[in-house]
Order: C-alpha cells, then structure tokens, then sequence
C-alpha cells in the first residue's frame, strides 16, 4: 500500500464508519435539524417532540435510588426505561455527537430478559436490576468494535464482554450504549478523527470536557442515567466539572480494569481508573457498592481485595457519624489560579460547611509544581511512541490540537505549562523510568507527611478529613482551550479517591474578573486572560472533595455531607 | 583517584567495616574458635558456656506468643530477654557470620525503657512490647549505616527510621541487630565484598538461602525470636525453607516499605515486600497483625488500606471456621522437578490434611515458562545498570558467582535456565517495560481464571482455597548452587499472598534418588543429578501455602490448619 492509499484509506474507512453509525439510528428518531447557533440544546428533548411525557418522566429521574426502587418494584419496566433513555441518548447525538456505538435492539433484548427475569422470579437480578448504563467506548462488549478514536480499530469486534461489562451484567444492568473519546484519550477534550467533536450541551461552542467527554454531553442531557468514565489525569473530573455532573475518580484497582481496552497499556506508573459519571450523588454511591460488593477480585487479578467498608463509609476514620469535620480549602493550586466564578463556589461551599459547625481552612500547598512534573514526564515516557504507532497502523494523522481548524477561538496559549516542564520528549529507558518513580515515591511520602500535618490546625484532632478544590481553573472553554489538568493530574499522581460534585452556575453579572494577579507563569497569565464573562454565563461550577488512597467509601460520605450542608444552604437562603 | 587507588580503596574500607564489626563484639562474648569441619553448629550455644540456663530458656522459647505474654506480664523483661537474645546472636554469627550492625547499647536502651514504661504505667507500650526483633540490613534505623551488600554504602548513617521501624517502636518492639544480605540483594544467597558470606547452621558448607539469609541462619540459631526480612523472587521463603522456619511473604504494599533501602528502587513491576520469619507460625500472625492494626498507610503512602480482617482470618471467604478445604498440591512445577526428599513431605502434608477431613488434589500448571520469563525479564530491564553502578561507586567488584573460590563443590552447573530463557541482557526501554506489564497482566489473568475453574474439581462449590508447593525443588544446597527460584518468584508475579512452613527432615536413609525423569529441560537435569543422600541428610524441608492477592489473613489462617494438621498427624503416629 502506497502512503497515498493509506491516506484515502483511513479518510474512507472513517467516513463508512460514521455512515454506519448514522445508518444505526431509527429514520423516525432523527429530529428536525437546529441551527449550529443555537448554543445551550438543553430543552431540545422537550421540544424536538420525539419523547413521551412518560419518556421525559423516566430520563428527568435523575436520583438513580428511585430508578432503581421503580425499577425492581415493576413499576417501569426496564424496556420501557431502556428505550426512553435510548430515545433522549439519539436525541444528545444529534445535538452532540456524544456517541460512538448504538446498539439498541441489543439493548432492548436485555432490558427485555432482566424484566421477563422480574416477572418469572419474583425477585431482582442484582442491585442494578433493569438499569441502562452507558459505557466510554474502552468498555469491550462481546462482538461490538471498541473503537476508541483510532480509525486502525475499526472493524474488530471483541472476543469477549470486559470484566466491567461481566460485572454489570450479573448486577442487572443494561449496557445500552457507547460514548466518545478523544484521539489517545490524552486530551481534556472529545475530538477524534472516526467519529468527531463532542461538543458541550450547555454551550455547544465550548467542550464538553475529556477524555470522557461524550459521557459527559450524553449525561448532561440526560441521555444516560450512569455512565462509566475512566480517568488518568482527570478525565471522569473534567467532563464532570464541565458538564454538572458527580463523579468518583477512585484510587488505581479499586474498580475493575480488566478487558477495557486502553492506550498506552502496560503504563502502570500512573494507572487509569474507571468511574462513575451521574446526575445524582446516589448514583455515584450505588454503583462503587455494587460493583465491590459483586467481588471484583474474581475475575480482575489486579482488583484490590478490598471489601466495601460501612465503618469506612460511616466516617469511621474521621470522628464516626455525625462529628464535625475540618475541609482543607485549595483556593489556587499555586499553579493556574482559578477563573473569578470558582470562587463564589469555593466561598458557597465553605460557608454551608460551616452553617452545619464543620471547619474549612486553607489547604497549604506543597510541592505541587514537582508533583506536576513527575507525572507529565510518565506520561510520556514511550515519546509518544504508543500514541504515533497506533496512528500510523492506519495512517491518520496524530491530532496535534483540539482548537476547530475553521472558526478557531481568537485566544490562543503560545505553549502550555507541560511544554515548557518536559522540553524536548524522547523515549526513556526502563532505568530512566524507574528514577521517575523514586521521585514519585518521595513525593507522595512528603505529600502524605504534609497532610498529617495538618492536625495541628484542624481543632478536631485528626488531620483534615479531605481537600476541597476546583476540578479545573476554569468551566467549559472554547473548543481546542482546556490547557490545564494538575487540578485533577495532583490527585491521579498521589492516588487520591476523589469525588466532583456541581455547586452552582457562572453568574457573569456578578462574577467580575478580577484584577490580574501575580502570575504563577506564562500559562497561568494567559488562562487569566481567558476569562470573559459572556461565554462563560450560565456554565455549571463543579468541585472536587479530595480524600486518602483507597478511601472511596470516606470521601463518597464527605461528599454527601458537602452536597447535604449545600441543599440545606440554598434552601434557607 | 586512579583506578588502583579505587581499587585499594574498596578492599580496606571493606576490611575496616569488618574489623568496626568485631569490635562491637564486648570480648567477654567471643566463644572458642570452632573447627571449619563442624558442619552443623546448633549446638554450640548449649555448650560453649556462652549463656546461662535461664538465657537458654528464654532463646529457646520460640513461640512469640508466649514471649510476649512472658514480657507483658513482667515476668521476663525486656532487658532480659534482650540480653539474652543479643548473646545468642553474637553467638550464631561467630558461627555462622550471619550479622551487619551490632548496636547492642542502644538496643538495651530501648529495652529498658519498655520495662521502664511498664513499670510506670501498668500496661504495655503496645502489642510486640519488650520483643527484640531483628531487621534484614535494609531497614534504616536513624544514626546507623544501612550498608546492604555494598561497599559504596559504608559510613553513610541513616537520617531517620525507615517506616517500619517507626511503628515497631511504637509497638513497643526491641529492633536490636540487623542481618546479612547478598550484594545487589538478587542471589538466593548470602554473599557480599563487606560482611562476607552467611552459612547455614545446619551445615556450614551449605548456604542459609537468601537474600534474607542472615535472617535465616541467625532463627535458626535462636539467635532472634522474630526478624524482618524482604522477598522480591523468594528472599524470605527460601532462607525459611532451608533453614525450617516460618514465613510469610505478603502481597504488594500490604506492609510498609517505605523509607527501608532498596537495590533497583523504582522497579514497580514486581515489588519487593517484606515479611516477619520466625520460629513460630505464632510470630508470623502476630508480627502482620500488628503491623496492620497500626495503620501503616498514614506514614507510608504506597501502603494498601485495608484492616485486618477476621472475617477473612475466620476464613470467611473458603466456607467459614470448621469448614472442609481442598488444596492443590504442586508437586512438581514443570519447570524443575523437587529432589526425592521433597516428595515425602509433601506426601505428609497431604495425608495429615486428609486425616482432618480435609480434600488435596493435583495442581495443574498453567503457563509456569511464560511467567517465569517475564518475571526474569523485568528483573533486567535496566541492563543490570542499576546494580553495575551501585559497584562502580566504590570500585568493589561486581559479584558474578556465589560459588566459592577455594573449595567449590565438585558439582557445577554450566548455564542456568534463567540464563538460556534471557539471551544477551541488554537495558530496555520504558516503552518495552510496558509490553512486559501488558504480558504480566494477560499472565494474571489467565492464571486466575485458571484457579477459579478448579471449582470443578474441589467438591467444596469453591475453587481450591490455597497451593500447596515446595518453597525451593531442594533444601539448602551448597554454596553457589541455589540456582533456581521459581517455586517462589511464580507467586512474587502473580502476587500471592504466601506462607513457607517446616514440614520434616531429610531422611537420606528413605529418600532415596527418583530414577531419571523426562527432564524439563538441562536446567531440571543438573538438579536432578545434584542430589546427594549425604550432602542433604538431616536438612529441614519446607513447603509453601500460596493463597490470593491480599489474602495475607486467610493464608495465615490456612497454614495454621496445615501445621495443626501436621501436629496431630505426627502426635498420632
């Protein structure tokens, strides 16, 4: 094959790809097209008259509990939830392009088999019983293509279903369909050259976020009432925090990996997790629960053996049920201080902490720039060589930006932090890699001896129970401008479990930019400058709640406890 | 410095350190000379007048639980017993030459403010108080050298206790000697250019094993109730096989690693671990029960948060207390077939199982070759850069052969599989590092979809609930002919928890030579023809409990049925 074949090639194989995928949807689901200024498509569903009020019924229940309590007492059938959720999925693409594999008729027999299973048995499957779940297109499932945003994956349908997909199956659910991802799922955003740009359904002229960006939009519109992200560098987080939705980035191998496909596999320095993305904070519960409690340790050799804790999730490790905790508050990671409107969030949240008599002080930061370093250097540890080599099997080209080739945004960052830290990239020696995690090592120690620190200003005698932070120094940007990721990378590198959480929107009226500060650096001048009030109006504003390596159950209670302090704010005031 | 200065250097820092060494001997200690032809040497202590009746009451207590209660209860202090036990080390070093730092005042010291403390308060400073513990010389104690095999690393004293150290203190233990390693820490041996080589008391012309071998002679002298060695291919398992100990060799990170020295720091692929060997199965419950209930993740960061369990200790996960197991005997692991007296032991312990009720079939290798070699792989990934340069730093000679110069044993072996399986050895890449993670991780996961099939064959509705091996496909051997680990390194890759336990003695009387086997390749032939009836006549043979990953408490508490098994069997007969 001449290179020029090559070329035609790949360009042809995408293109039939995305045909196929078009040709997959229902002719009476397409919906009348809308105009590409139409930003926020939020309402489209109830407009676009494709759904049933029944239909809008089942996809606006957005507390997985009551789905599923509807679910297991026959009161919606999960072909009747299935399908309405499908529906509104078909409706996000359209608006999106959230989705990669559509796969309804599949779908809707297993949908069909858990309520025929209700009906024969008298009794649920497993606690996910009848629920569709959408998964990021890593998640192999027995005979469908798991693409991942390489035109050279095309066509490869999977031996088997990944153990994820296994799992969910024994617990009831209904996988029901696949998400975007961007090119070598390296990107804070969504854009590959199979199946396009996901955009942001808030704003579609900004990013939904990345890498579980499709996620993220299909959430967003609730499309799905759960999916599952993963995440190496904040990429459940990302599309959470620009999307308004809850997540947990839990710590490496606490869920189950195994069988997903991945780039760069075999990196496990830094390892990517899988998690939960969801409109409600009882999803993100549900979920991890189910998934432990189903043993994962049986069929993921890497799977830690670690049993769901009720006295970890009771707070046991932090003064029991109903103690009063002390939040370490990172206002500015000292790094790229955060756009004005995060601090209105940061300001809410500590305020509704302490209307319930918990403390939040200052989180101090240390070392976070070589923390930074360290972790960006793995990541690219190969040269790129991963990334380059599965481009090239079929000749597309490595996407080298994000920023639309045609109506690019008139900001732009001359070079990102990361370049400037690793210079030129060549590939390491194994030898070279180690002394990279000997520094890691170092860090974390002197991380974790920082934090236990802290027990000599919380008052409450324990260090802080968890970091409160933004998920990014900024809401959705224009599409090609999510530069920075230490956010949520510091937390990938320390393993920190690490839930995000929506607080409130950008109120442009009143979140004034503020007058520049002393810069950290160039990038962290340049994302002040970023800042504009009439974009970014309107975006949701989500957090982080940070805890301890393999504390899912403690930091998914703080959170609830945030999230609990936050309602009852709002509904006082 | 010129070469021959380096050169000169070395050797007379070496010969210094050695003679520092003698000097922390207190004369009154030195024992008469005994002649090189004395092969077993476990008797000396009785009679070199060395200890009074009541320090040979107290060495000969072997089991740490009753040490303990002796000690709480103030009826032995720590002071004592401390005494006691230093005595009996300098002891089995004159013999053996199994030591590194003597720092018997500072020990005393501690010992004494443990009785002080109990004195003072009426209770104990924690579950291991007054219990002087003895520490492969890796794990730093501040103000002290941590020399590990390398000349380079004379006179450099630690600026603080390593982790373990820490919360053995804070346990109220007595860390009061540290012990012998091979250079680099890579040998099933014990030979370095500053200390010398270990020799093993039950025959002085065989080695203790190692790494750990220093641990090893010196238990098996009684010279320590309890120490801490590391295991990375078996460096606990084999000194405690060849020497009839107990051991065991947890799962990655289970305890706390941090701040102890380490050769190839930063290799993550295969992690060192660190494990209690003792004359006791008592002292290894103890000793990992403790060191968890401490909680070692607020001080080490890599540290698994995970409590002990007395669901799984009650073998909550293998059918509950009182329930029938089935284990799987590894008779031979098709890689080298066990010498003839390994058979019998093996033979005992399945008879004693099945007198309880117990079931013991047949394992069934499964891709033992292809585990072997990835593990062997990543072993050198570096090149051996990082133990070449270690040895460059003070000129000392990089050790090639722990066969000895004068009077090496008749028997050789010409190239060991390793060896043949690896080729030319040469420093890989990070990017190669990766695809040996990918081919470790597939390795895993075969592996255990291969134990949980067993549920077919066990009768009990689960799969075998633990392996039964040989620790080593021999006893101790001569010195320079340990030449295989893989009876233990399989369970390092695959990452089992893991027990080593004393089953009986060589009898050469009965264990006659097998007839030729099929050999698995020339490796197996070479061993096959090292049995000797009158080399390995009166040697321990230990055998192996492997378990699951982070399973450290059911494996203990399987072995406790092994041993219990064993004691009622020979009580019988």
């Amino acid at each position: 094959m001449t290179e020029a074949n090559l070329q035609q090639d790949w360009e042809t194989l995408c293109k039939e790809r995305k045909q196929k995928q078009l040709d997959s949807i229902p002719k009476e689901w397409i919906i009348p097209a809308v105009p590409a200024d139409v930003r926020n498509v939020q309402e489209i569903p109830y407009t676009c008259g494709l759904l049933s009020e029944k239909e809008i019924e089942i996809t606006d229940t957005t507390d997985v509990e009551l789905l599923l309590q509807k679910l297991s007492s026959a009161e919606w059938s999960s072909v009747e939830v299935t399908t309405a959720f499908t529906k509104r999925a078909i409706i996000a693409h359209q608006l999106t392009n959230c989705l990669t594999e559509i796969f309804i008729e599949r779908a809707l027999e297993r949908a069909k088999a858990c309520d025929d299973y209700l009906k024969a048995n008298g009794k649920v499957i497993g606690p996910l019983h009848g629920l569709p779940i959408s998964l990021k297109d890593q998640f192999c499932i027995k005979g469908l293509e798991t693409i991942m945003g390489y035109a050279a994956w095309i066509g490869k349908p999977a031996e088997s279903d990944c153990v994820l997909v296994q799992i969910l199956n024994e617990l009831g659910a209904v996988p029901f369909i696949r998400t975007n991802v961007p090119q070598t799922l390296y990107w804070g955003e969504t854009l590959n050259n199979v199946f396009g740009r996901t955009v942001n359904p808030y704003n579609r002229y900004l990013t939904p976020g990345g890498s579980s960006g499709g996620e993220g939009a299909l959430l967003a519109m609730r499309g799905s009432p759960l999916g599952v992200g993963t995440d190496i560098g904040g990429s459940v987080r990302i599309p959470s925090g620009f999307c308004g939705l809850y997540t947990l980035r839990p710590s490496y191998e606490r869920l189950p990996y195994c069988g997903a496909v991945n780039s760069q596999e075999g990196q496990e320095s830094i390892s990517s997790v899988l998690g939960p993305m969801t409109n409600s904070l009882s999803g993100v519960k549900i979920f991890t629960k189910a998934i432990i409690d189903s043993k994962p340790w049986n069929k993921d050799p890497l799977a830690v053996r670690k049993e769901w804790s009720d006295r970890e999730y009771a707070l046991g490790d932090h003064g029991g049920t109903g103690a009063k905790l002390c939040f370490g508050m990172m206002w500015d990671n000292d790094v790229i201080k955060p756009h004005p409107y995060l601090r209105p969030a940061m300001e809410i949240t500590k305020a509704a902490l302490e209307a319930q008599g918990h403390t939040v002080i200052d989180w101090e930061n240390y070392q976070h720039m070589e923390i930074f370093r360290v972790a960006e250097s793995i990541f690219v540890a190969d040269g790129l060589y991963d990334f380059r080599k599965a481009c090239e099997e079929s000749g597309e080209p490595f996407i080298q930006t994000c920023s639309p080739i045609d109506d690019p945004h008139a900001w732009t960052l001359e070079e990102t932090l990361t370049t400037t830290l690793l210079g030129e990239i060549r590939p390491m020696s194994a030898w070279e890699l180690w002394q990279l995690h000997k520094e890691k090592r170092a860090l974390r120690k002197a991380q974790l001896d920082h934090w236990q620190a802290t027990v000599k200003r919380t008052g409450t005698g324990r260090p802080i129970d968890a970091i409160i932070s933004p998920a990014a120094p900024y809401t959705a940007v224009p599409h090609g401008l999510n530069t920075d990721y230490f956010y949520t990378t510091y937390t990938n590198a320390m393993d920190y479990a690490t839930t995000v959480f929506p607080v409130t929107f950008v109120d442009s009226r009143l979140d004034q930019p503020d007058p520049p500060h002393e810069f950290h650096n160039d990038h962290d001048k340049a994302v002040y400058h970023l800042y504009d009030p009439e974009v970014f109006h309107g975006l949701p504003v989500g957090l982080q709640v940070i805890g301890r390596t393999l504390e899912e159950e403690g930091v998914i209670a703080m959170t609830e406890i945030v999230h609990s302090a936050l309602q009852t704010l709002r509904k006082e005031s």
